[in-house]
């Protein structure tokens, strides 16, 4: 089987051809400009391979909802000329070929529930803490989209008694991503991720706000495994104060074991590592062809 | 088809004898013992009915994974006499006939989903404010269980300005259920709900609460239609100010019209009023006989 997998950004474009095993026979990255720049690199990079249906993980948001005149479209996104474009449509009339299609989070959690840390369960929510925060979820082995899909990463927080910052969100003052994802710890701190690595309250206030997130997932998802990535967990010392600070909120309330005794085992990098996303594209191309 | 139905609550045990319609031909309200006190009256009502299956949603926690040894119990609940009973079992040993069993606000939901305010629909959220918090989550047309549960009714909140009580949850300080269930509003007021229906600053704070928790949900869970019930939610006026401060916590960010616009059909009561539990109930057991 030849399947196409599109993993969609909002900074670059992953695309790859691979099989049904999630093997990558080649790949290549384009950054992401505008629609009528970017488009014919995309398509000029599938078209001929043979592929025999691609599966696309989008920045979003998406409208997902089949019965919708708008399905496959991006809708009111902050990266402005892809707004209302119709990216699955688009793809479907170049390559002729069928389309899977989902948001870029549920694509990795998707990847990681194939081939990954969530490999074999049947719930999991796949967190990235990057230049936003986004939260893909898998539900009883199915990709959870409801109304629109979830927007989990702006869930609202308490703030941090020390925090002055107004919140980077344009909608909510004290959501997740507004005072958590890369672009509110640099506005807040002044520096860049990177060059905050020994400032002690920087990750202290930063685990504070991941947890209560995390808690707050876990109380309404569940999840059997949380997969937590993203460009601001390179700050590897994170996991074990989010570890921490997650299982005192939660405070004994969830009595499973998972939660209470193997922690570690239970808030967990991506195994596939910078590749969930562009794996689990692949993989809605599978799913894809096998509805069809 | 004859099927029993109960909704085991840690105040009564509402018991029902009715069909695959929701038609109801008998029931019984019987107070909330202990175990030994309470089963048999249980059991007495059901015998001899002839019922094909009998489904139960129960108050929790609850187990409520197949593969565990405890599936069916009720587990580390404040109702002390219950911990570690084996409900699914006692009524499977004594009635003979297949037991559907999930939690009491699963159980609501999935009533409503069927026959009530989210009838038609494939993803809805049944949120009752009573004696606690609690979420019903039905998601692509099927309930939610994950690792043991949703118990979204202790998602964490920021708290208002003026609220100086400590919360009511012994576990969080902060959680959704500490501060807005029915013994939180009496303990802070240091009067009974119905008592305080003029006291404005009272409403205004308990809608302040609550519309972090459907704004949160409404992140995680992207429903189609939010049902919210429970004894606090008699006090009408609620729902208009929960409808307005949840649209002003969204600020536009979801831009589905069904929240932009329509907020009134958003979030709405109960359909089948007190009957959306036992109803629920009774179609657990109808999906089990189906699985059967």
């Amino acid at each position: 089987m030849r399947i196409g997998g599109l993993e969609a950004g909002g900074t670059k474009m992953v695309c790859a051809i691979g099989d049904e095993q999630g093997n990558i026979t080649e790949k290549k990255i384009i950054p992401t400009g505008t629609p009528q720049d970017t488009m014919p690199e995309l398509i000029d990079f599938y078209k001929g391979k043979g592929i025999e249906a691609l599966g696309i993980g989008c920045f979003g948001p998406v409208d997902l909802n089949r019965k919708s005149s708008t399905y496959g479209f991006i809708r009111q996104t902050a990266k402005l000329p892809w707004i209302n474009f119709d990216m699955a449509g688009t793809m479907s009339k170049e390559l002729q070929v069928p389309i899977g299609f989902d948001t870029d989070v549920n694509g990795a959690v998707l990847g990681e529930a194939v081939w990954g840390a969530a490999k074999g369960l049947d719930n999991a929510i796949y967190i990235t803490v990057g230049t936003g925060i986004g939260v893909g979820v898998y539900i009883d082995k199915r990709l959870v989209h409801g109304l629109m899909h979830p927007e989990a990463g702006h869930v609202l927080l308490s703030r941090h008694p020390k925090d002055t910052y107004k919140g980077r969100c344009p909608y909510h003052s004290n959501c997740a991503e507004g005072l958590a994802a890369g672009p509110a710890v640099e506005e807040r701190w002044g520096q860049k991720a990177v060059e905050l690595a020994d400032r002690e309250e920087v990750w202290e206030m930063e685990a504070y706000y991941i947890s209560q997130a995390i808690a707050d997932y876990i109380f309404v998802y569940s999840p059997e495994k949380i997969i937590l990535g993203g460009g601001i967990m390179h700050q590897k010392k994170l996991y074990d104060m989010v570890r921490k600070q997650t299982k005192e909120l939660l405070n004994g309330y969830i009595a499973k074991e998972e939660i209470l005794e193997d922690m570690e085992n239970y808030i967990v990098e991506p195994l596939l590592g910078d590749e969930a996303g562009i794996k689990g594209a692949l993989y809605l191309g599978v799913l894809k062809l096998g509805n069809c």
